[in-house]
This record gives C-alpha cells, structure tokens and sequence, in this order.
C-alpha cells in the first residue's frame, strides 16, 4: 500500500442534517406500531391504518387498461420509449393545462408545468432554488416536508427544544382561535409554504382569502409555494382549487400538484409543478432555474405512468376518479359525525380527507396515539409531529375501506 | 387591496444556479439537432443519433410479463400497492443482494441498498449530505451531473471561462498518455467522483488500480461515489463490477446502480445506491444521513417497476438481456473496427457502451460534431462537453440500432 503524504482532511457531513430534532414523523410511527404487534401478535391482524395518508382503493378501470396497452407498447421496438422529455411528455401537458387550469380560467401553458414523480420530490426540492439565507414561513402544524427540506438546506437556524420551533422560521399558528387560517405573520418571509385543501387540519382558503395572500407576496416580494396535493377533495363552492385563480398569482406562485390522492397514485408516483413564466428575481426566472435543476438533477417520469396519468383525464378516467373520491369522502363524513355523536370536537373532512380532532380528556397527541393504538387498535397520527399548535390534536384520514372506517369508529365509541 | 408596511425583502434566488457556464449538455445537442432538422425538413428522416447514451431495445419478455401481472395487482384491492416502503421493497433489495453483490462474494446487506428511480437522482443528490466545503474531484471528461450539482450547492468556486475549469474543483485528467485513468491528485480532495466503465472514455480501472483509490481514500479520509451504471458492459477479466470487490470499500464507497443500461430502463426509471453501515464521519453515518435524505424527499419507487426490476434477476430475465448487450457491444465493436479501418484513432468500446474518437484534420469537438451532423446526419456528444479534457475528442454509443449503426458508420467512411 501506497502512503500519501500531505495535509488530508477528513471528509465531512452536511451538519444541518444533525438539527433535524426527531425521526420522519410516519417512520416513527411504523416503529411504534412494529413494536405493538410485536408485542400483541394476537391483535396484529386487528390493527386498523388511519394514519398515514395512503389509499386503499384499487386504480381505477381506466387507468389500468392504459397501464396494459402501455406496456405492450415498451415490449416492442417500433413503440418503445426510452428517456422521457425532461419536463413530461407533451401529450401529459396538454392534458393538465386544459382540465386544470384552463378549464378553470386559468392562464397557464404547459411548457410552464413540469411533470415529476410526485409532490413529496418537488416540495422539498423547490427550496434548491432560492438563496441560503432565504426567510421561510410555514404554517403550524404543517406536512413536515416543508420544514425538514429547509433544515437540510440550513436555512431554520437553531432547534429549541423547549417552543419545538427553529430559531429563523416564522410560524403561522393555525388554531382553533383563528380557524386554522394563518394570520400575516408579524415579520416578512421570503417564502410562504401552503397546503389547501390543508394537511393536517383538513381546512381551507376561501378565495377572497386566498387573493388576500396573493396580493401581500406581490406586495411584499414573496413566493407562494402552494401545495394542491388535495384539490379533487374540495367541495364547497367560493374554494379555489388552483392558486392561479386568483388575480397576481403569475407573479408570486409556485403550485404542486399530485395524481396520488385524486387517482390513487401513491404507489404508482406522479405528479407536477408549475412554475409561471411570469414569476422572477430581478431579470432571473424561477421557472428557467427548475428547468436546470429538472434537467441536471431528474430524468424523468416513466412513459407508462404519464400514460395512467393521461387516461385520468379521459371522460372514463374522470368518471371513475369521482366515484372513488366520494367513497373517500363518505368515510370522512362517518368519522366526522359518528364521533361528533359521542362528544368528540371535530374539524376538516368536508373539502380535505383529513379530520383533525382535539384530544379529548386533556391527553397530549401522543398519549392520544398509545391510547388509540391499545385500546382500539387504531393508528392515526399525533397532531403534535406536525408542530407545537398541533399538541392536544389528532389526524384521523378517510381513506381506509369504508368497513374498517366503520369498525375503527365503532371501537373508538366503544372506549 | 390591504398595504402592508415593514422591511420587506425581494426573495432572492440561489445564484450558485447562475455559475453554470452553459446549458446542460444534452439539451444543447437536441437545440442543434430541431434546428438543424427545421433547416433541412428533407434530411430530417435521416438523422441517426447516436449521441444521448439512450437504448433502442424494447423491454425484454420477462419483463413485460411482469409488469402486465403487477398492473393487474394494482387493479384489483387484495393486491393493490400503495406509498411503497422508503427505502425499497424487500424482495428487489433481496435480489440485488444476492445477484450483484453476494453473488461476487462482497458483503452487501439488503438493508444497505436503497431503491431509487435511477442513478442520475441518486448520483446528484448524493453531495447533499456533505458538508458545503467539502472539496469534490472528478475526472476530466466527466458526465455533468456530478460537476453540476456541486455547482448549484455552491461548492465549485468561480468559473474560469478561458480554462473552462471551477476554482475549487480538483480536476483529474483522463487524458491518452494516462491511457484514460486518472493520477492521484496533487491536493487532497473529501469526495472523488469515479464512473466505470467509464461514461464517456470507455475506459475502465482494472481491480488492482481501483484497490489503490481504496486505498487512498482511506488513508486521506476521502469518499469515493462510485457510478457503476455500466457494470453490465464489462467483458474482461480482472476488472471489478463492484467497487466492494476491493478491501476496504465498505468504510470509504458509495456505489450507484442503475437499471438504465443492462435492462433498458431509460424510460422506466430504477436504480439503487448502496452505502455500507461501517461508512462513517467520526460517529455519523452517512448510512443514516441518506435514510433521512430518502424517507424526507423521496416517496419511493413505483410497485410495478420494482417487480420489473425484481424479473431481471430471474433466469428468464438474466438470459434474455444477456442477449441484449451481446447485441450492443456488437455494435460497439463495428463502430471501433470500421473507423479504424479509415484511419480514425479510438478508445472504449470493449467494457463499455461508449466509444471515444479523436476528432480527425483538427477540429474541435464541436466543429466535428456539426460536421457530422451535416455531412453524415449522424449525431454524437462532443467530447468538449464533458471537461476541457475532453476537447478533441467525440463519443458515439453503441445503443442504436444494427442497421443504424451500419448505415451511420457507411456514412461516416464516404465523409
């Protein structure tokens, strides 16, 4: 062996990634409900998931039949596709400007839609983009995506353990007091994270709200970067379900969006983000900047998957997506009622598949969760790891079978 | 409209994205190839391109029989798959396990494999978990992708456009009269950026030259991201397919698969990252580091296409794409043989897909690449484009079609 001479340093890590205070909040919970079944092999099978945010429901009919045809395209020379266009391919483009924006009167083009492997990916890697010193304010609680991206990127400063918040990001408490709407917060952010329909809160944005905030980015020089992972969920009226209705948004926001939830697509990974040509720092465009970074850092989405995503949007596709999501919302309103019944304080699941409960009987989320988890046998997820306003409440979703959403409740009346 | 006073500041983007000298390669090369084919609608039909490293081979039997038995699983609620575990299902971990690691006697764990959409992800995201000062190596040609997302994290230094070099890089030349194998450098560097076989010389290290970067690294304390992208082209004895293959890996090497090339999964999307548990900054594993980087950013990859990837290990799949590289390296080696039979000088093509031609009469790599493009309408990647090392030169792959292959070589002799 040879010896090498000369000042070597070891190599060294990234040293944000040692704030990150806890684990991924659904890894802890797959250990602890592990553990349980570990330790009750006999109520193992009993275990009911209402917690993380994953589908049941089998891809619809549509979509499947395309999946087929798709593949028999890959097995043969003359139809095969090798690399994707880096952005999506054009036919899955199209077909999102004109049913989601277009459709809805909003001005956007496809070349301003970038077409990716889901929200998860580009939430947290929209951050990549802005400056280190970028201010950011996330609502609270909030999907921890948002927040862990940034403490990766060492833009949150220090953790206190105490407040369970980070020394530079600004929080928007979203309480019971202001109805789970953020509030403009006392100092400017640069960035403004939202999710609407919201998660965890299931709660929303009217649109004369939601102008509100477009206006105050434009005003204040910020970005808006909107989750809409959940909009096939909404159904009142006066609900945007684009950021891009509302007047300025071209200017000021960035919008993701997702097949998982309205299609059943977890497992199957697609989704898109939008960036406005109109939307810039000085004379630098964002939307040039993920373009790079799409480029450079992604290959992207398998040609069969934007082939199921293309079949959604079919009258077919439109049809069966609509049925599964009521049945998804039928679940909500059992959960909502059923435990109102009982005495339960009850928020969300009329536009979300979230419902978010207080805790009852002065118990903390995560006692709330061991409760749940012993006595009914029922995961769900403390409000707590989605931030300190989220103590003292619980995230129950709706997208379990109807029958288990039924027993689940009933054992929790039971206890 | 409501006014809001206080300070406010414009957001500002990351300006690291601003040092990036030119467009992303691949991009540039199809820029040309539009205008060239709208400048000559007649010869558009004509162009053979064999420059994008990207297959023309369907999917193999095997596979598309997997993939129609897994979308019919996602059709159906007993099977269907949602949100996939973080890291990889258990029974393609298991598999790449056995298959390319135990196989050849190394000692990989299936849980030090993570499943991924493909190495280029992998590859760029990899420096994240780094510390920003980290000093990177690479080669010199070099695939862009590690150069690049050094670049947007900050960690390159100024862009000299006369060297065509970044400050606080350590280039090393690969280079004729080091036969395409990189010296130790001068400086001591904390991350080496190695690919073999190699993307774009074609050359490779054999297992005692790797073992002494091995043992380099471990002695310098310096990590060695290890793309293996191509390991399914070796056809020589005494070369590693692995960099575990070497003593000493497990505490210095990252290694990035992919199942772009041996399967043709270009438009598919899977690959895999392996980092040993004994790789380690003082008592932080990087093991750990990528977990949270995984569980944080990534959703997983899709059901369907990781039982693709899990159908390449059968004996069906393993003997049916055997046939397919027998069929590229064909091609590589009509390449090598007809143009040296005209005088051309050439590299690779014997343990990789790729083929490294010195640009004939003087002309740089551009030059010869608008030459051929015009005169033979066959398209390649000039060699410029992978590092000021590369100038002079030009790679060809050996992923195109017999016939194309042929009819492109026939054009190049008559220029």
């Amino acid at each position: 062996m040879i010896l090498w001479k000369g000042k070597a340093t070891m190599f060294r890590v990234n040293e944000n990634y040692l704030k990150l205070p806890v684990n991924y909040l659904f890894s802890n919970i797959e250990k602890k409900v592990e553990a349980f079944s570990k330790a009750h092999p006999t109520l193992k099978h009993r275990v009911i998931r209402l917690g993380i945010g994953d589908v049941t429901q089998p891809l619809i009919p549509a979509i499947i039949k395309t999946l087929h045809e798709a593949v028999d395209e890959m097995g043969q020379m003359e139809t095969f596709h090798g690399y994707a266009p880096d952005f999506g391919y054009e036919f899955l483009r199209t077909a999102i400007m004109k049913n989601d924006y277009q459709g809805r009167g909003c001005n956007i083009e496809a070349d301003e839609i970038f077409v990716s492997d889901g929200a998860k990916s580009d939430c947290s890697n929209i951050q990549e983009i802005f400056s280190e010193d970028s201010k950011i304010s996330v609502c609270d609680p909030v999907y921890p995506v948002y927040l862990d991206s940034n403490v990766m990127a060492g833009r949150t400063g220090v953790w206190n353990s105490q407040t369970k918040m980070f020394s530079k990001v600004i929080y928007m408490p979203c309480i019971r007091e202001n109805n789970f709407s953020p509030e403009f917060p006392k100092e400017i952010p640069n960035l403004i994270y939202f999710c609407y329909p919201n998660n965890p809160t299931g709660s929303m944005l009217t649109k004369a709200q939601l102008q509100e905030w477009v206006d105050y980015a434009n005003c204040v020089g910020a970005v808006i970067l909107y989750d809409s992972a959940y909009e096939a969920y909404i159904s009142e009226e006066n609900i945007p379900h684009t950021i891009y209705e509302c007047e300025g948004a071209r200017t000021c926001a960035i919008e993701f969006r997702s097949f998982s939830k309205n299609a059943g697509f977890t497992g199957v990974r697609l989704g898109f983000t939008v960036i406005p040509k109109d939307l810039k720092s000085g004379n630098v465009s964002l939307h040039n900047l993920w373009r790079r970074r799409h480029a450079t850092k992604y290959n992207g989405a398998p040609y069969i998957i934007q082939k199921a995503g293309e079949a959604v949007y079919s009258s077919e596709g439109q049809s069966q997506i609509k049925e599964q999501i009521v049945y998804y919302m039928k679940n909500a309103r059992v959960i909502c009622e059923e435990l109102k019944s009982v005495g339960y304080t009850v928020f969300g699941g009329v536009n979300a598949p979230y419902i978010w409960i207080k805790t009852p009987a002065g118990m903390n989320s995560w006692e709330f969760f061991d409760y749940l988890l012993e006595n009914a046998n029922v995961v769900g997820t403390p409000g707590s790891g989605f931030g300190p306003s989220g103590e003292g409440y619980f995230r129950l979703t709706a997208f379990g079978t109807y029958e288990n959403i039924v027993e689940a409740i009933e054992r929790i009346k039971k206890m």
